[in-house]
């Protein structure tokens, strides 16, 4: 390792680290279409179907905590988490590959249990797994699911073509799956040592939203039955103001949604208030949410704004307005995106 | 986790690991034409070549110590491990994902080293990075690489394929990764708290085996310039013995190989004698040669044993024979496979 020039990797964050170590890449192969840089890499073999790959990482301790998680409900969610972004792509997730590195503390029944989860959302979403690599670690667990998926040739849906005037969408409601992190947080302290169940009565929600999210198939499924194809589409993993600032910088655009709009459920603005946080924050830049945010051209509203599920927050503008929040008071308020910083605070 | 019914995993294994927990998958898309149980699955997206996936996870303090592996080395071996996958399967890489988990001990200028392996090794395979995932680790470091590589339609060589008769071929040599490997462990403990540096003079070889392993792309042309078609083929990752009962079993059919035609270099032999060892056994169970092990029909014969870097080492026989080596003096000994559990131990 480096014992001079050490930079902080904190100074440049997770997207400016990707960012740094990834600028100078470019695609050699005709067969690249798309390489880094949205929820998944397109490729095309020369057919008429094109090919979406995307892979993450979860790690012990990180990104989940065995102490509330089962390890059933984490190979659903590690699974989800990957068709997620399949479908942000506008596509449809066929195989994934499952990497899991575990320490002398699992046992066989626990890889079961895994499994179950795993095979289980692979069942729901009709993908085969089709490979991987199980190896140990020195601590903990760390799992890294490759999910691939196809596309009609030319209609996967990137992040950098959102244009002027298109109206902004979000799928569901958001905040819920943060909501339920910090109920777990609070009542993993609450109960430790003791031998009492934590009481989550009328909080089942935002619970199940953190512990067994789904990918939004069904909102893919109706925008192509309503013949509307998303202008840019991105899931939202770590917040909707990190993914929509994603979407207006690679698109060299702006944006305003307005905070009357954003769709929030009841569970989660009771949750925020008993936990004395912001919910508007928590909607903002929660994370995990695996919603799907996207925009569509303008001559589309008639079709977005009936569509189930489906809530309009706002519309494109030009690059120089930059991105901001329209307030219930109607105060402007500058977009910032925390992404990583915040969930790794928890 | 599981408190009751604790199956230890060594029980099982690695390999019995894999097969215990995916042994009731079975692909569900038309477009999953092989998944689990190779070096990589085939994919076909209806055209004429077919889609490789494989993918590989290392952690830190199980397969690599960065005590003694420079991050550049470290980058261009993960990347390498899974291109040689691809060969494998006589198909050829075109992208690769990268996802990499991180403790604070890193910095930018560690990542930096890191990707500088990966970018080269991806330069001189002609490969892209099409993508991945950066994240936080609570200790140490993980990779996580996933390949995907293409071969014309039904050229794709699997496993499972080895005939009676059939000519077993082996590129390169063996055994050297692993004494490169047992020389970095010995001089780790020579010079620990130590001002010296460890000298390697006339062990340049087995120490470049090791930190800067190669994919034999040259023979997997070669084999294609002399309509050469392997009916199996595997690459060498967790050694011969191990290799070779894969093919076996998978094929169901035996083999005999000859100690005599196991292709040692002179330093990996050397290596052995100073630190009294078996050099058949490293040869026959040390991992991480990333040599090419592969049958072909025995009409040819004449092409194989002609080409420059590939060594018959023996032959397939029926399954009620067993795998066996016969020694120089004329014993029958049959193969075991460590793999895992021997290179876990180091």
């Amino acid at each position: 390792m480096n014992t001079q020039n050490r930079t902080d990797i904190a100074k440049l964050g997770e997207f400016g680290l990707i960012e740094h170590l990834t600028a100078d890449i470019t695609p050699m192969n005709k067969e690249t279409t798309t390489g880094i840089g949205d929820d998944a890499a397109i490729l095309n073999f020369g057919n008429d179907e094109e090919v979406l790959v995307s892979t993450d990482m979860l790690m012990e301790g990180v990104h989940f905590d065995l102490t509330y998680v089962p390890l059933k409900h984490l190979g659903y969610k590690a699974t989800i988490v990957n068709l997620s972004d399949i479908y942000a792509m506008n596509g449809t997730p066929k195989q994934i590959t499952v990497s899991v590195a575990l320490s002398q503390k699992f046992c066989v029944e626990d890889m079961e249990d895994l499994y179950a989860g795993i095979k289980l959302a692979c069942q729901e979403y009709n993908v085969d797994i089709v490979g991987g690599d199980t190896t140990s670690s020195l601590t903990g667990l760390a799992i890294s699911i490759t999910a691939i998926g196809t596309a009609r040739k030319g209609s996967a849906v990137k992040r950098n073509t959102a244009k002027e005037t298109d109206l902004i969408c979000v799928s569901g409601n958001l905040g819920a799956a943060y909501m339920g992190l910090q109920l777990l947080e609070r009542e993993k302290i609450a109960t430790a040592g003791k031998d009492i169940q934590p009481d989550f009565a009328g909080k089942e929600y935002i619970i199940e939203r953190q512990l067994k999210p789904e990918a939004r198939k069904d909102i893919i499924e109706m925008l192509r039955k309503e013949n509307v194809v998303p202008t840019s589409m991105i899931d939202i993993s770590d917040g909707l103001s990190s993914e929509l600032m994603h979407i207006c910088k690679q698109s060299n655009v702006g944006c305003r949604i307005y905070e009357e709009h954003i769709p929030i459920d009841y569970q989660t603005a009771i949750m925020a208030e008993e936990l004395n946080m912001n919910v508007m924050t928590c909607a903002l830049n929660g994370g995990e949410d695996y919603e799907l945010l996207f925009t569509v051209p303008i001559a589309d509203y008639e079709k977005v704004a009936s569509m189930k599920d489906v809530r309009l927050i706002g519309h494109i503008v030009g690059e120089n307005l930059g991105t901001a929040m329209i307030t219930r008071d109607g105060v402007e308020m500058e977009l910032k995106a925390q992404g990583w910083n915040l969930n790794s605070n928890n």
